[in-house]
């Protein structure tokens, strides 16, 4: 079975000679920008990886990984425009270097061919429905992100059903896709969804703590940036449960601030969270969706070594942001 | 076999009890604000009819028609976001009525529930294949309509190009996904796509047409558009073409005008369109595309009654904005 490095390179070499057409220039050029632009490919990754899993070759599921990536980038790129974000992967995002309306036009494109794709799969109506499950799951967790906006009495458990929808449930059906077409059990199938997914609710609580207790240099962004503009992750949430008295009267007035020198902000609210000791929690947190993650990964049936490779992957994305 | 009216109804009483989800509100509620709007149904309808007219109930096909409906209505969805546009069949847009992010999201998940009722396809690899084809080519479609705008150097083949795409294909794999459903020969499938398909440019001809040559009272809606939004039709484009020395300077003149009396534009290139009869020209054009159709439609091989309800449904359809 072949590691993540080498599924990685197949995989680049694989999707950038890719032709999805040519004109009209305005829907096919943003197409190859924003997949020749990067990113970890963790989901067209976990995907190949589960296929060699359970004892098929990669290249079975090579189209779906392709599928799953370029539907990835399809919701990075709509997602750019509702956030009006400028840059990304150090490139000007779509709709800045050209427009906002070849970007919703482009978009639309990439999810129609995304699904060419996924049509190509071995065991077409299992992989379907899955897939189209999933893509409807991102677009409602898309939704409650930006619905929490500007909501304020949110709980915990809002932000694990928002990160479910949004970011975990794609890495579970990832894997499952990948499974689906080694034909493996039902159960093989329906424990790595869940190793998937428990993992994606802890990396993306990793994500979140990180961007507050990170080192920078390893985590390659400012830190506080979520602090900044009031997200509502795990750690402010939780901050706002267990907070009493004075200090949930000063953590409300930072929120509430609408001018603010950031790094002040960012200093007082850490403060806060220290003092709460929000990063212990997190970390509990995180170690329960590790713990389902490990459990789920033992009751799966296939090779040991092969399981090693996957779990050593896993492990190493585990500090990184995904 | 049922007529166009029966099937309108079964089709509409089917849509309207369809549960695509609920929460969140904000992704949800545009797409029942938009399915409930009314419209035609013509591509379902179609979709209906080619499966009765090979002898299969429309029941097999009535997925596939909400499939084609929904899809069609979310392309809605994102060009009047696009072409910023407040009303649409008499209600506000959804972009104006929740906002440009809900709008851009909502289109997204109807296009991953059009797929989702495809998926239900009884011949699912061919009927898939065809509706990803045709999905991507309304994209590119809707991307040259944007891209012309800005064009000056177009002719009327380019013209035909962008509406063989935007429209004509659609209807043409409505019809074809329901004889994929009938499970007709090849002849019959490729025979009732080109009937679709010529039929398609001809209704566009004739909408465009219409919008300067139409009755306000049939047409409802206000004369002229086109000409002062310098829509780049068959009309504009074949006078363009024909018109020399001092006429060809007066229509240019009249394009490149930034502020106009709009009445005062419509009736000075309506002359000059009159001045080079471009209205039997558009006939003519459109006549060649029915004649083909009609051609298409002879080679079809099915009980002649059957033949003839599809046939009046689309004779019912010529004089309408479709």
């Amino acid at each position: 079975m072949l590691n993540d490095k080498e599924l990685l390179k197949i995989f680049n070499d694989y999707l950038l000679i890719q032709d999805f057409g040519k004109t009209p220039a305005n829907t096919y050029d943003p197409i190859y920008y924003t997949l020749k632009s990067g990113g970890k490919r963790i989901r067209p990754v976990l995907c190949l990886m589960a296929t060699e899993l359970f004892g098929e070759t990669y290249k079975t599921s090579l189209d779906i990984a392709c599928g799953l990536e370029i539907f990835h980038n399809f919701t990075l790129l709509h997602d750019d425009m509702m956030d009006n974000s400028d840059v990304r992967r150090g490139n000007p995002t779509v709709h800045i270097k050209w427009t906002d309306n070849i970007a919703l036009l482009s978009g639309d494109a990439m999810s129609v061919i995304a699904y060419k794709y996924i049509a190509k799969a071995k065991y077409l109506k299992e992989s379907l429905e899955l897939f189209s499950d999933t893509a409807l799951k991102i677009c409602e967790g898309q939704q409650l992100d930006m619905d929490y906006e500007s909501m304020t009495d949110l709980n915990v458990d809002d932000y694990l059903k928002m990160i479910n929808l949004k970011t975990a449930v794609f890495l579970a059906a990832s894997l499952k896709l990948g499974a689906i077409t080694a034909n493996t059990n039902q159960e093989n199938k329906n424990n790595i969804y869940e190793f998937g997914r428990n993992l994606g609710i802890a990396f993306q609580l990793q994500d979140d703590f990180l961007d507050v207790y990170g080192d920078t240099q390893n985590f390659k962004k400012n830190l506080g940036g979520d602090i900044v503009s009031n997200k509502k992750t795990f750690l402010l949430l939780k901050a706002l449960e267990l907070a009493k008295g004075n200090e949930l009267k000063e953590l409300k007035h930072w929120i509430s601030l609408k001018e603010f020198d950031e790094q002040e902000k960012i200093n007082a609210v850490k403060n806060i969270y220290d003092s709460l000791k929000i990063a212990k929690h997190s970390e509990e947190k995180n170690n329960f969706y590790m713990n389902q993650a490990s459990q789920y990964f033992e009751k799966i049936e296939a090779d040991k070594n092969r399981k090693d490779i996957l779990m050593n992957y896993t492990k190493s994305l585990e500090k990184r942001k995904f």
